[in-house]
């Protein structure tokens, strides 16, 4: 299966994808941020995160995408600009077809690192060592979206694993 | 000019295109409703508001699109909520090639009413009057979306009658 994960941001979305082939290990597939200029007008922006999410998808052809499932913010201001780029992810996944499968911050951390409460920089040493990857992604949107997929795969292969008849586990 | 209001919102998104050729009254071309329905994934409900919104982009080729500028939301949950529909509506408007203008509530209200503190139902008569309507546009929705419509085209001409020369007034 081949995962595209997305951290959506205010200034830096990132993404990755991430495919892992039944038994074999995981494998960076491709990853990158996009960055927004407050500069530009927020309609601009937003078309940059649609167009540059939609190339990446056409391009590494990923069967799902998987996403934050945002329920916190700091203020009312960052959570309606966090949820206008939001918006724009999800549908961009939606608009290529694919799928979208959302996960609370907690299941992320917990799927890469085993810890809920997991920081931000033990996330980004986790996706790199379980991605053999010579150093942390950077920055650490990419590493987040690295994280999301990685928690889709997991998830993915835990389900598989259960509905598999006991004899062929 | 040909405007097109939209305003967002979490289960309905109303839209509405106002004409205004040089010296004539206002015209209503055409307005709508788009429901989400919260049964359906928001991956495909966002889809759907990009989908309808660019088909009536198509059919009725406004010249620029107008949108309620939010600094305000219950709280962090709407914000979120709300910020996804108003990010895929301002990129529907881009992806068609379209500028999009932001008002803030107060101003929407005095251009229409000429109080920026308003009732609901006080703004949905007063374009029903403008757009000499037989009745108050329904969902309440569809009236905010034309009424933002018709603040474009008043803050417009007020800017056109003050750049042109004293004498050609």
């Amino acid at each position: 299966m081949r995962v595209m994960g997305i951290d959506c941001g205010g200034e830096i979305t990132g993404y990755g994808i991430v495919e892992q082939r039944e038994g074999h290990k995981l494998r960076h597939v491709c990853s990158g941020a996009i960055r927004m200029s407050a500069r530009e007008p927020l309609a601009e922006r937003l078309t940059k995160v649609f167009r540059e999410l939609g190339e990446v998808i056409a391009q590494h052809q990923p069967e799902v995408v998987a996403i934050e499932d945002v329920f916190y913010s700091a203020n009312v201001k960052s959570a309606l600009k966090l949820g206008q780029v939001r918006g724009v992810a999800m549908l961009a996944a939606s608009w290529h077809g694919l799928r979208v499968a959302e996960y609370a911050p907690l299941a992320i951390k917990s799927a890469v690192t085993g810890y809920g409460k997991a920081e931000k920089h033990q996330v980004a040493s986790m996706v790199a060592l379980l991605l053999e990857l010579a150093e942390a992604p950077q920055p650490p949107d990419v590493a987040d979206a690295l994280a999301i997929a990685i928690c889709h795969l997991h998830t993915a292969s835990t389900i598989d694993r259960q509905r598999a008849p006991a004899g062929t586990r």
